[in-house]
């Protein structure tokens, strides 16, 4: 493309300041031990009912978790996961294909950080765009649902190379759209050998322990706990 | 966020270049009197399946359709549509989340237009960024199927605003998928009053034959048909 090298230039200078910025963020998490999740997928692979019974769960196990919600136009979601009776933030892109460092920055004003155990950030709909911006996570999860076909890790690489763990969803449908787990599974590894992958449905509760646990594990790791 | 001027002063070039150069192909597609067909959705939504049962269907009506298909990367889809028996081009983005008039333009090398009814465009799976690039198409629709969830046209409106035609996928799963066509049909038209909806399943064959009258209808109105 005869333009490349102009938005290249620029995209490079972008994400440089974006990628500082998370630098900065990602610090600011530690100090205050906040887990911070960063959750990417599609549109409709499912990360809201995800998060909701998430944010319910670990609300019920006494852990303070919140929730930042990406979309380009309303705050369906936001609404949606305010229900668990977590903190929950919209942010509205009006077109943006993806959350940056610096809109995260600015949907943290007067939360106290140390008050929180985790902070999820749900980003837009977008199997490619989310991939280059940092913002700061511990943890970066790719979700993929089954209805979406085992194939998708080949052809977006992208988000799968950059991702902490995998979450396959709504494994209630499984059987209906004739999902091939294996082949799902190698798709993945092909494309991100090693990585950690969970087959959860967060309507029926499949797999969903496992993921608690995994989160439980991160928090363990962390500095010693913190006063609540 | 601080960096927008500068980078939608970049965009605004280049979506300004882009508008041009489909413009012109616009032109050659007419002039050549085929019928340029650009499928937009999320990743997964089953544009592929819907092209499939689409090319042969016209084949078997005697009709001469092609397709190029736009992935980040492999040529899956391409070989799939191939089986069909029509002339399909692969084209390999290669990070990039959307398909440019540019990249069209030079994938129509040696090919003989004016041997062609229907040329088909498979966007790259992207619910937002291919809203902007003009493609030169006649014909922008936008599919959306049963597994993604009602909201999406709400959430996503850009691509339904900018769309001729609004085709719901995957129907076969509706009810596993507790899917409200309802609600989806008064999502879609708060976004975009009167948009015409098919409602498919390209599994199934349901709601096809509309699709086909529909594609019959748009050649119908092209300039009195051409010599094969």
């Amino acid at each position: 493309m005869t333009h490349q090298p102009r938005i290249l230039e620029v995209r490079t200078k972008i994400l440089k300041k974006n990628d500082e910025l998370a630098r900065d963020l990602r610090e600011r998490f530690q100090r205050a031990g906040v887990l911070v999740v960063n959750l990417v997928s599609s549109p409709g692979t499912g990360k809201t009912a995800f998060l909701q019974r998430t944010l319910t769960e670990l609300l019920s196990a006494c852990l303070r978790p919140a929730a930042i919600v990406g979309d380009l136009e309303t705050d369906n979601d936001a609404r949606r996961l305010a229900t668990s009776g977590a903190p929950v933030r919209q942010i509205m892109t009006h077109g943006c294909c993806h959350l940056e460092a610096e809109m995260i920055e600015q949907h943290l004003d007067d939360w106290d950080l140390s008050k929180l155990d985790l902070l999820f950030i749900e980003n837009v709909g977008n199997l490619v765009c989310p991939a280059s911006w940092d913002l700061g996570e511990s943890l970066r999860v790719v979700l993929l649902s089954v209805t979406e076909g085992e194939d998708k890790p080949l052809k977006y690489p992208g988000l799968f190379n950059t991702a902490d763990l995998a979450v396959i969803t709504k494994c209630d449908l499984a059987e209906a759209c004739e999902f091939d787990r294996a082949k799902a599974r190698d798709n993945i590894h092909a494309v991100r050998p090693g990585l950690t992958i969970l087959e959860t449905s967060a309507k029926r509760g499949d797999g969903m322990d496992q993921w608690y646990r995994l989160l439980h594990g991160e928090l363990a790791h962390r500095s010693g706990g913190k006063s609540t």
